[in-house]
This record gives structure tokens, sequence and C-alpha cells, in this order.
């Protein structure tokens, strides 16, 4: 099974918490396989995902990496294809079909991405080329590269929502 | 054509801004017609939006409604459809494509959502039962709804971008 390693360059505390918590939030309940957090240590980024893979399952972590670009360049070595993306790029529609099979990493910038990104990266790819959300640009490659399949994944956690027509039905799932 | 209208409920200015900015981006770069701001008056969204149109293109407006209740009302006299994400909602997908041909009110909670959004909804609906985002599901539910083609929408502003495998091409439009 292919993974998809969702990489948030430049990210800055103050500014981008939320919208990173949410980059994340989206690649775990979208079928990523682990986040890395680039730019700023933010252990509230990284602790709030924990903690909902804690209680809502799956193995979806996030981890701090100060190098993004020695990052890269390991799992190049390593096989991963790299995809960044960005309302410069390509359509991101046939590649993401292109990559489905392959480990990927998803690079996601905050700030001003270096030009470097552009070059290590195998696809520059953009969602629309109006600018938008990289959550949203995030939420569309990943469904394309999962060809839709991410919105059936189950997660196996201590608690899980009953869909329903009209009101909030939660489930606490008993533990082994 | 039908219409989708974006309604932001309980908006609030320190916390959501960036956020709620992320949403009407994606409504507005994924087709919908109109976003509704409820909550805190936000100057700052409404201009921030106003301005992307103008250089970008599209019709695209936020407005604050103070009165969220009687604008459902009035929307679901005058046969519009309402749908809230949500992720205790049933399954998008099938409600999505039923949907497609109707104009619809499409709307997205900031904090704890009052329960009479849940009973004024046409549909209750979750992408995905996992916590995540609003500017994703939104995304998700966008790109359902119009089947994918809002991928290709065209947009005349005064700036466009040229798809790039690797660098930054923006073209200035000339006016008339």
């Amino acid at each position: 099974m292919a993974e998809i390693c969702v990489l948030r360059l430049g990210h800055r505390q103050m500014r981008d918490q939320r919208i990173t918590t949410h980059v994340f939030l989206v690649a775990r309940a979208l079928g990523a396989t682990e986040g890395v957090l680039s730019g700023d240590l933010d252990e509230s980024v990284v602790k709030g995902i924990a903690r909902v893979s804690e209680i809502w399952g799956g193995n979806f972590k996030v981890r701090h990496e100060p190098d993004w670009r020695k990052f890269l360049a390991e799992r190049k070595r390593a096989g991963w294809k790299v995809a960044h993306l960005t309302m410069y790029g390509e359509d991101f529609r046939a590649a993401a079909k292109k990559l489905s099979a392959k480990n990927c990493v998803v690079v996601i910038g905050a700030g001003k991405v270096p030009r470097e990104a552009y070059e290590l990266a195998d696809f520059n790819l953009s969602v629309t080329t109006q600018p938008h959300s990289e959550v949203g640009a995030l939420a569309l490659f990943l469904d394309r590269y999962f060809m839709g399949k991410e919105l059936g994944k189950k997660f196996s956690g201590k608690i899980r929502i009953v869909p329903n027509v009209c009101g909030k039905v939660v489930q606490h799932v008993e533990s082994d």
C-alpha cells in the first residue's frame, strides 16, 4: 500500500497554528500516513494531532523536522515522489492519478516557499489557478490520489460517530 | 444554472478570521456564487474577499447577515435546499449528487452550532466521520456537487496564472 507524507513548510507558530493544524487533520482524516512539520517547532500542533489520533484512532503522527532539504533528499533517494502544491503549478488531476500507486511526499507551504522546493519537487501542482486554501487543495489532491476511497477509511479509536440525519450520536468503544 | 451560497455560522473575529477567510476563498475558487457571514461583523473578511474577486475575477462576494435563522427561512421559502456540514451527519456523497441541480445553502459552523441549524437543514452531512477541517469538507462537498467541473472554471480577472512545471508565470490582463 502506497504511503503519503504531508510536509508543512515554513510553519510560523503565531500566524499559522490553526491552518497548519487543519492541514494535518485533513491529512489524517483523508488517509495520509504521517505529517512532518518544518519551520517553527510548535509543540501544540504536534501534541494536538497526537491527541486526536489517540482518541479517534489510526497511526497518524506529526513530528518536527529541522532540515526539510535533507528530509526531501532522503525520501527521494528512497524512491518517494515529491508533489508540491502551489497555485503556480500544473493542473493536479493527471499527476495525482499518476502518483496513485507511489509513495509520495506532499509539500504544503505556509509563507513564501523557497525556490529550491519547486526544484526538488517532481511535480509542482495547482488545484485551480486561483488563490484559495492549502487545506482545500490538500483535500482535493488526496481525494484524487486515493480515487475517492479515502472517504470510506475506517479508524478504530476510543470513540466513533454513528452518522445521523439530525443529531449527534457518539459511541464510546470498550477497549479489550 | 444552480447556485451555491456558503453561510458561515458563528464567526468569531479573533479566533476564526483566517479559517473563515479560507472557507470563503475555497467557496469562490470552487464555484460558489455568494458567501454570507454570520456571527461577528468582520470587515476584514468581507473586504479581503472583495479584493480577491476584484483582482482575480468573478462575482463572488461576502456580506454580513445579522439574522441567520431568518435568512435560512427565506431561502427555504424561495425553494433553496440547506445542507449543513457536520461530522455528525450522514455521508455527504449521495446527498451532494442529489442536490447537484438545485440551489443550495451550505452551512459551515465555526463554534458550537445551535440545534436549530440541524433542524432547519434539509441535510446534515459529514465528510468522513473524523474530526478534520471545515475547509477541507467544503472543498470535497463542492467537488461532488459540481461533479468535478468546478476545477475547470474560468475567471476573468486583472491577473491570471499560467500553469507552469517549475516557476511562477503571472499574466496581467489588459482591460478593454
